[in-house]
């Protein structure tokens, strides 16, 4: 890829751009609705940002890098033809892309916060394009920042970025959890920390399946009896609490 | 504490021991019902092991390592008075230890296996005892080990044990999901492990109420009914994902 334009200046354009610099890629400009976000990407990287539809500069690669819903939006301000345009999203299909550009799509799976420094190379990257050359020209740029890359099709993504709700979004909200019952027992949440990076670590050795304790995996009603009793008088958490507890029993065949 | 002995083999009495061991404790003995588990444990060591409670020596400290159900019976082949007899259990009473003993705690808030090295300093301890003075002893034999030790009555030393529970056994069981879906996918469980590895290390940096990201916290439906339905075939990953979402939906103000 000669040059490259980033539509959008969240978290996913944030760590893209950068990952794409740090691999002496040309990234031409910082395209934003909202210029200060751009200039705030564009400024860190020595990149030329803009909020102008009509300063969009011709490149060989626009990466919208916008969330779902803005994706579609973002694909009618490109007026070029002869381009190759992607966008980032795990969930959206390539079709909404709209325009009579080639298209394609780069899905880094991963949770990116602005302030986190992450280890490029390890993120797989999966990749569609319309026409075999796209496909083989963001495998190539791909590879160059990540060992990890992979040409998937829509209906498979979907169902790794699926993948990427329950092993993130739900599992934070795990985290939450234990961490609000620490807060209303004056514990501090500090002290689950090194059980959550054992647990998140231990899979690099066991199979979850085999990594699998506590009451639920041992059939152990007595400890179960006490935390449902503990958590009688919070349904929501009651209810997250039961349907887990079941699910893991199931699991190991205590039905 | 001059002298210590452990009763039970199982993954938390291997680690509790190497922690004392190398802390220069002197762990005089290992008993447990099974001899193998024992010799393992005490080979390792250099710690002479036994199966037989005629052969349990005296000692200023008892440590029942043992698995909740197994406590109480444990506690009743000690036969001597004047010692501290603890369990390492956040989720059983003192009142379990059966005995003329002094009783007390030392509650370690890992997940532990045998095969994984551990940072002992940053395991918390969570200690409880009859009387001040082996409360402070405890305190002290713990300070050696960790550099997060608590002193924590029952009611609480539950609630962090069931925290637990939430940290590490079903967000254990959540990773477990999303490897099967994955597989159904043929899709190597290893793209995950980055994203996995990212999601705990973010809670050093960021609360979790602030890490969350995700459908169910921009309240997106469009993505979330994508999810629904490709589980509509599966009712038991249907009726989780619904829960979980319907609390991160809450959480957020998205009711």
């Amino acid at each position: 890829m000669k040059s490259i334009v980033i539509l959008g200046a969240g978290n996913v354009a944030f760590h893209l751009t950068r990952a794409l610099i740090e691999n002496t890629f040309n990234v031409r400009q910082i395209f934003n609705r909202t210029l200060e976000n751009a200039k705030e990407i564009g400024e860190a990287h020595r990149i030329p940002y803009t909020d102008k539809i009509s300063e969009l500069e011709k490149a060989d690669l626009y990466i919208i890098a916008a969330a779902d819903s803005g994706i579609e939006e973002f694909s009618h301000y490109i007026p070029f033809d002869d381009t190759l345009v992607v966008h980032t999203s795990g969930s959206s299909p390539m079709a909404v892309l709209k325009g009579d550009y080639r298209k394609g799509v780069l899905y880094p799976l991963q949770t990116f916060s602005k302030n986190r420094r992450l280890r490029y190379d390890e993120i797989p990257f999966f990749i569609e394009a319309e026409c075999k050359e796209d496909e083989l020209s963001l495998v190539k740029l791909a590879d160059k920042i990540s060992n990890e890359v992979h040409v998937l099709p829509y209906e498979k993504r979907m169902q790794i970025q699926m993948c990427g709700v329950w092993a993130n979004n739900f599992v934070n909200h795990l985290y939450y959890i234990a961490g609000d019952i620490c807060k209303q027992n004056n514990i501090p949440f500090d002290v689950l920390k090194p059980l959550i990076e054992e647990t998140a670590d231990k899979i690099e050795d066991l199979e979850p399946f085999e990594a699998q304790t506590g009451p639920a995996r041992r059939n152990d009603h007595i400890i179960i009896n006490r935390h449902l009793e503990v958590l009688q008088n919070d349904s929501r958490l009651l209810e997250i609490y039961q349907v887990l507890t079941k699910s893991i029993k199931r699991t190991y065949g205590h039905d």
